[in-house]
């Protein structure tokens, strides 16, 4: 039998609906190594970094969840493999971070941001890969460097 | 590779956090009979009829997801792969069932009124197993037949 | 200086958005009636029922709230002073009854009921006038009535 | 008859729920000069920022609303006219912003921070006084200055 997701971390990554292609680049990596490294990958469900991120998860076999804020699975991009409908909006960004026990945030603007501070406030931990530098987030380099904070900030809060 | 969980039909078991020994096996069979026709099984994460329906369809390997009504992924049963962390109480009852494609109530009390009216209310198909009768749901005798019609339903639709 | 709001009464008008001439009476009278009595008058802020007794309370110099499931305050009928814009869609029939202290049902259907039933879980009084049958809630044969049991209701728990 | 309530400006004061002597004097002063001004002062219904707006809204006569994170009206400080009640934790606040049609910060911290961005997602204009400092929102140096910004704002958009 597979090993039981619910053990597995669950990391939210987060960033616009628009993006460069350097940004989806690196979106891509740092859902792939998400999931080599065991995770499932939390997005808004939508397209840009929420897209890429799943692609890269999906590219090496992880499960990958998309909160949506409209009233369809439709709207999911095709790499989420389980969609959740909110039909609420804005208020959904709450849920996607606080289902996270640490959110990775590439690039991004107002809605980013609004995820950063709601997971900021909760006490989730953020690491920002050229996102918004708010205090109290870390920051990363590199995809591969994001995965492994956040991996440590989640062992160091369990 | 396995078969990508989007593609899987979602369907949403609800009913209460307490009920009788009779109602939980009646929900195990359900979540057991969804799995093993290779759907993923949508609750509310809690206790009860949630519980329930959620080890049924671990039994047969099937994935689980917990929209939990509290802050904490804690809060989930022990058969919940993956839960999604609302933090809004009782509005998230609209979450549950407006994430499935069709919805089965295993008994239940006004919570479980809530979402029958609310997935008649959205247009999502429910079928009732000794809960309640309200116009516009299906009834089922068993579980077996519960679990037929929601496909046929879910079916018909796409 | 005026009687301070907040020591007055908060009561939720359900119903539905399309409903008959007599059910648009009856919801008036109740929200006259309402107003009459002090109370401030809660409702979803659209048209049918929830217009008829914003309007009923207008007419007697009562506050209204119409807490609106879309994404503008113009979605508000006429007659509500203070729309509170949610975004959520249905999930917003969860703030409607809990903002009230008690919840008078004039006709309606499947959205009607997922609030009775909400109020019900959260124990909140909800009286019913021509609207569904549930186990738990009062029922009412006019307007007049359904106020003073609302009234009632509400001074036995406070 | 009094002027109805609806063509009054609609603006949200935001800020946390602890701040200093200073900060809560800038916030009793907006809010004094918001109900001069004829608006409807909204906040997240606690203390601090939140409880220095409303009182100073109340001591000019103006109407106040909180949207309440929480599950009772008991939790809305003594001077909010209006309670909401949503019963949904930090989602709530995105129809703090989204009720109103501007929105003055006072300090505050992440949750503040939450709303600003939600806000300018949105398209809804904020002005900052002593809060935090991100592209896109005004800036004021005294209340009566912060006033007249978000009325001008809103002026200009309707």
């Amino acid at each position: 039998m597979p090993e039981i997701p619910q053990k597995k971390p669950r990391v939210a990554v987060i960033g616009g609906g628009d993006c460069t292609d350097d940004q989806a680049d690196l979106a891509r990596e740092v859902g792939a190594e998400l999931a080599r490294q065991g995770c499932i990958v939390i997005t808004g469900g939508l397209g840009g970094i929420m897209a890429a991120a799943s692609a890269g998860a999906k590219s090496q076999g992880g499960l990958t969840v998309g909160i949506l804020p409209g009233f369809s699975a439709q709207e999911a991009n095709e790499h989420v493999d389980l969609p959740i409908v909110t039909g609420m909006s804005h208020a959904r960004n709450a849920l996607v971070v606080r289902s996270a026990e640490a959110v990775i945030a590439v690039g991004g603007r107002y809605g980013t941001l609004s995820e950063i501070a709601l997971s900021l406030n909760m006490g989730i931990p953020v690491v920002g890969l050229g996102s918004w530098q708010i205090d109290g987030m870390d920051q990363a380099e590199t995809a591969r460097e994001a995965v492994e904070q956040v991996l440590r900030l989640i062992a160091e809060r369990s």
